[in-house]
């Protein structure tokens, strides 16, 4: 039998009720998510004064240390780092050559004091000079064999559930949610549909340059370029954003000193704006690193108390992982 | 009383029975619509072995040529050069120095002959060192006064309506359109979204880069940089949809020798492939230029008789204005 027709209203609008509340199920009550709720209920509501178009609702994300743990090392470092010992078979007088030798010596210690220059050498050396097919197939690869250190899970297995909760929710709102991230953008393409719901195309990222080429049959193909074009980070994160978006956001989520630029380039448009930066707080559950507020400062993803001054000035919400959130992970119990 | 359910299944084969002709209305009837409607129709149809799944549905047209009129000159010089007493006014030493001064001259002849070096120097003055929002500004202004000095119309009332139709036809399928421009990325983004119904997060153009900074009042903006990022044209059109979409096109429209690379890449992926480009062979109805097939010879959008090969070699359809379009623009009468 046919349902009656009638009925449908009330489902409808206990749909909408529960994806406002359910969706946040991760979150704890608290001015954290008061604010999310209330920028989504301000920028959807037809009636309110701040009603967005849906063509506008744009909201960016950083990826780690917002998304994802940062902690110890990016894990695209680890990636590069991993690639080293293929590069070289490749090109076996890299053997001898710093930094090279270091990374095959496998000394840790060695390892972790390699110097920025250095780091960018094994960049350039892993993440390009191969074609755009074989990168995404070497990526996809290393993301089923690699595992954190102290999880011992994939590294997608490593990403913020109240985090996908809130992508989550703004998209259900009519959001269209962006990575832009100071991660290689080839790399974080590769699994952002699959573990973010996020297309390739919303995935802005520090960019090389490629280079059209046709193989020895003629089949067209690009090559990955030792060229930076974007460097998206701190002030590269609104330029990339005007490159690659040109919209301006309307919600931006960080949790470093690197996205305080795309911070303030969200808030100083007119009408509702969200900002939010991730307090990493929690030392047993993920980690505790700052040095806001006295956390521990570490070589990566430095929230400094200059940023959280201007987040408190600003009125940007800060998200305490531990007052916040419920459970950090997905494989988490909620706590 | 409400309607019988049962018989919305019928509505809803004559609603995609009309879509399928109805929304092509302009195009006669011959091997490039149908060309068209197979595409559309193999990739949407989940029986057919050469379904695609949405989010892999991407369309990229070229605009100059493609979607309006190029000839004699593209409108984005124009607007450069409309623009030069307003640079100098800002910097009255360039009063004197070349290229500024030709163009001041208003000598259409001396214009004419301008050198590409000197057009680039124009360029440069008129589209950087101002915000992006002065630009926007700016050319939202010109575009309600200039005018095609042939239709004596505004330059966006000169875009081929059965271009406009295969646009809609596709996202009515699904389909995510892009333009893929040799133009200013920023230049077409102003008026894309009103005029083609593509939001500026679709258009991948030649694109410069910005330089995050703050006003007196703290305020953070954009400022438009003479540093060129992506030059998107012949090679550079695969290599910009990579950067901006990270997708290979399922369909590619062009009309020049700029565009045989991203119809090459489109062409070079598996599954169908929808690879096209127009023919500009109605002097009297729009214009008529080559050198395909014998057609003149001249400085903006050449169609070469080795791309015409190609395009009949690997079975690309060829869009022949004075054949397969009834009428060119939407002010025209149906021919």
């Amino acid at each position: 039998m046919l349902p009656a027709l009638s009925s449908l209203p009330f489902s409808a609008i206990a749909q909408t009720q529960t994806t406002q509340d359910g969706s946040l199920g991760s979150w704890k009550e608290g001015p954290a998510k008061q604010a999310i709720l209330d920028f989504v209920r301000a920028t959807t509501d037809q009636a309110s004064s701040k009603f967005v178009p849906p063509e506008q609702r744009i909201a960016t994300f950083d990826q780690d240390g917002t998304l994802w743990v940062e902690h110890p090392i990016y894990s695209q470092v680890v990636y590069c780092l991993d690639r080293v010992p293929a590069v070289v078979e490749k090109d076996p007088k890299l053997k001898n050559v710093e930094p090279f030798k270091t990374v095959l010596s496998g000394n840790r210690e060695a390892i972790a004091k390699l110097s920025l220059h250095d780091l960018e050498k094994i960049l350039f050396a892993t993440l390009t000079g191969m074609s755009v097919d074989d990168f995404e197939a070497e990526v996809k690869k290393w993301l089923t064999i690699a595992k954190d250190g102290r999880w011992r899970r994939p590294y997608t297995d490593l990403i913020y559930q109240p985090m996908l909760e809130v992508m989550g929710y703004l998209r259900s709102n009519g959001f269209r949610t962006y990575i832009v991230t100071g991660g290689g953008q080839d790399f974080v393409r590769v699994y952002s549909e699959r573990v973010y719901g996020i297309p390739p195309e919303q995935v802005v990222g520090t960019a090389g340059g490629t280079k059209f080429g046709y193989g020895k049959d003629g089949t067209p193909f690009l090559t990955k370029e030792p060229k930076l074009l974007l460097n998206d980070d701190k002030a590269g994160k609104p330029e990339g954003i005007h490159l690659m978006i040109g919209r301006r956001p309307r919600a931006s989520f960080g949790n470093s000193d690197g996205d305080r630029e795309m911070l303030e380039y969200t808030g100083a448009g007119d009408g509702a704006r969200l900002m939010m930066l991730v307090l990493h707080d929690v030392a047993q559950r993920e980690y505790a690193y700052g040095p806001a507020q006295g956390l521990p400062e570490t070589k990566v993803g430095a929230f400094s108390q200059a940023l959280y001054d201007e987040a408190k000035k600003k009125n940007w919400a800060v998200i305490s992982m531990k007052n916040d959130w419920k459970r950090v992970f997905a494989f988490d119990e909620k706590g």
